[in-house]
């Protein structure tokens, strides 16, 4: 019974360390469809969202029967409710790149990044591969050093942030002021996508270290010693 | 047995409710610091802070212990886990309104919203706590409806935070591209704390009535089915 539920357990991080791994694939392909108006990238985009949400939701069902079925305790209880939170942020994750795509998809065959604030878009779309990509991987090493590692992450994107805003109220800006909402609206996409790779992070950091993740960035942290 | 636990799981909720209160009181408090400049209230949030993050803490590891000693199925699982969720949800809005609240006090004695947008953040502040106080009585009551007008709040942040933008980048503005920046920075905490509102919101309606709440933000959907 016991062997039953610890294969069961790890099954289910594999799963979870797939779904990252999907939630990168789906920023890379949407960040491709918004740099370089790669049409075929955007719709992938939509059939990947699909997959994963249909794992996002295989995920949360085999949580909630290892909970109804085997009743676990102690550490195997906080293992199990750790996957239904980070199931929930890999599904976010890929929900943020499916907006980033449709943004870019309502301005086809026009491309909406300037080349004045290309770069940082291409640096936010390659920062949030890695993030996803890093996450993957501390989901599945539970490697605490892999968790910092995505905070750092974290950090880049909200500076990234920041530059593109200085550069939308510089008085060089001459796209107007609709250009300008598309892109803090893409910009949030990203930030957010970062956000939620973090909080698998620091959920595993916590679950491994019992201590929390601090973190450099602006964002609100979250204050409860959330178990597990 | 049974009727232990359903008095436990009752006792969970009305503290649930009483964390979106809570959450309620400090972005209440944390927007009089922002608008007034009142000090007393600023002090008032790091200290009400603390006492959310208590209540959240106490939540989880009750939740927790309900998991492991009574190993609920079905409705009564999903019920408590439902529960961990939206103490975490409050508990990130209690930590942005803090956040609104510091970068209030960065500037102080000077208060940092210019007359200008003054209105703006007026209603950000009441949509904000009108959206926990609805958030409050969503999770007490369970009514479907009441999560619905979660939503129309949500709604009408998004909208606010679009006008915002709208004036910042404006040829009007005269208060500097620094000020404009936390400006956007507090947005940010006002319409992530809405979001965290209507994600309670969701899941309870979700738990009623099997179906999701759609929304017309523009925030990224949860797009799994997370059973609530």
């Amino acid at each position: 019974m016991r062997d039953d539920f610890h294969r069961a357990l790890e099954a289910l991080v594999e799963d979870l360390a797939d779904m990252c791994g999907r939630a990168s694939t789906l920023v890379n392909a949407a960040s491709a469809a918004l740099l370089e108006g790669d049409a075929a990238a955007a719709e992938a985009v939509a059939f990947d969202l699909k997959r994963l949400t249909r794992l996002g939701n295989a995920v949360h069902e085999r949580a909630y029967s290892m909970l109804a079925l085997q009743a676990p305790v102690a550490r195997d209880l906080r293992a199990v409710v750790a996957a239904l939170y980070i199931a929930a942020d890999a599904d976010r994750m890929g929900g943020l790149a499916s907006n980033v795509a449709r943004t870019a998809r309502r301005r086809y065959p026009d491309l909406l990044i300037p080349d004045d604030v290309y770069d940082l878009f291409d640096e936010m779309a390659s920062t949030a591969v890695e993030m996803a990509d890093l996450a993957q991987s501390t989901v599945r090493s539970r490697d605490p050093g892999l968790a910092r590692r995505v905070c750092d992450g974290d950090g880049r994107m909200n500076d990234l942030h920041r530059e593109l805003f200085a550069r939308l109220m510089s008085p060089q800006w001459q796209h107007g002021p609709m250009v300008a909402a598309d892109l803090v609206l893409l910009g949030r996409f990203y930030e957010r996508f970062a956000d939620h790779a973090v909080e698998i992070a620091r959920r595993v950091h916590f679950q491994v270290t019992g201590r929390q993740l601090t973190d450099g960035g602006d964002g609100a942290q979250p204050t409860a010693q959330v178990p597990g």
